[in-house]
């Protein structure tokens, strides 16, 4: 089976590891070490489902928005400073069971009405790590970019001979995270600032802007700026 | 960090088992083990990406369509019997570099013009697993079905209290795999009886339909149908 890299980089430092093998030039190779980076570690997406256990918090709220796409449900909105967001929950994240009862079908009005009456102690959910996401990883060159041009969110352009070409990001892609830090909602200045504070390992998790817009329907550009959670998470 | 389940059966089964601990019941309970399913493992995405060495047959050819999408470029057919399908190529694959070359931002024929002047004996790729794919693991009731409802490819409906339902399988998604075996461009009469003889667990890859349509393009359902590799792979 062959070696799997999480990016391009990680690639060709290993062939060129190899290829130098144990002579002089090796101490002088830099490993670009993506997968060990804190950052892609956060924003990795985990194959398989989970439970979690919520509770309210004292106004009786979850903190959790959800929207019913293609007979499914999903995270639309995660507050900060919520019991949601303490549980680890995600913008996209997919809930397929809420108290044992399949989501399956559900409309996104009798998602809420099940989450108001629920127990305000535990309430159950078995949940997919956002299953229309995934990531990609990068490394800064020498100026500090990754390779890519950002508009109202979405990567509009890739530039020829950067990172961000050769691990093959695409446009028409929405970011979701920067590094595991949820993105969604800020205004590209933002985005931008925290792109280059980030380090020299850029994992960016995506999303097709098709399903995006499908996502955030009804959602005011206001509760996405200020209400979500674009917290720096634990790692 | 919570324990990630490949589906809601194994999830419950392990709770089931945590509750009769080491109790007269234990026996009695059958996991459904979908983890070690082998087309469960034959299904399997897998991140990041890899490098293949592909070299062409007798006439010259890969068996290799391409399409650019996104300022990416990905595989729309892989022929049975054909250099492509022996090196594990699948419907979907991304190819991020062809003999050290980015294919970012090429179009679908300067691909296939690169592919035609490529060397006979080695072409290099660099290669990312189904980025736009996932997969759902489920298993069969009593009467075999996992439940839902294939139309042209698509599934269109999900059968409330089904393994289907439990395990958020969604609507308007193209399936690409039937534990690992791709079924794309067969009729449906065809995908359900390959349903029918797998085994108890089904993982099934697939994908949206809109982005699905986008990748089958100007491709011909003939050559979807009749020449596309539809074989069981190996393990």
């Amino acid at each position: 089976m062959s070696t799997l890299y999480p990016s391009l980089e990680d690639l060709k430092m290993d062939q060129a590891i190899q290829m130098v093998g144990s002579g002089p030039l090796l101490g002088q190779l830099v490993a670009p070490v993506s997968g060990n980076s804190q950052g892609t570690r956060r924003a990795e997406i985990k194959p398989g489902m989970r439970e979690i256990h919520l509770c309210k918090d004292e106004c009786g709220k979850t903190g959790l928005r959800l929207r019913a796409i293609d007979q499914g449900l999903f995270v639309q909105l995660v507050k900060a400073n919520s019991p949601a967001s303490l549980v680890g929950l995600r913008f996209g994240d997919q809930i397929l069971q809420i108290d044992g009862c399949d989501c399956a079908g559900w409309s996104t009005d009798r998602a809420h009405r099940v989450l108001k009456r629920a127990s305000a102690e535990k309430i159950v959910m078995a949940v997919r790590d956002r299953p229309f996401q995934r990531t990609v990883t990068m490394h800064k060159d020498s100026t500090g970019h990754v390779g890519f041009v950002i508009k109202k969110g979405k990567v509009v352009s890739v530039v020829r001979g950067s990172s961000a070409a050769r691990n093959g990001l695409l446009t028409n892609h929405s970011v979701c995270e920067v590094n595991g830090q949820n993105v969604i909602g800020l205004k590209d200045k933002e985005v931008t600032e925290i792109l280059a504070t980030a380090g020299s390992v850029v994992t960016l998790t995506i999303i097709p802007t098709v399903i995006y817009e499908h996502m955030v329907k009804k959602l005011s550009p206001t509760l996405l700026h200020h209400t979500m959670d674009h917290s720096i998470p634990d790692a």
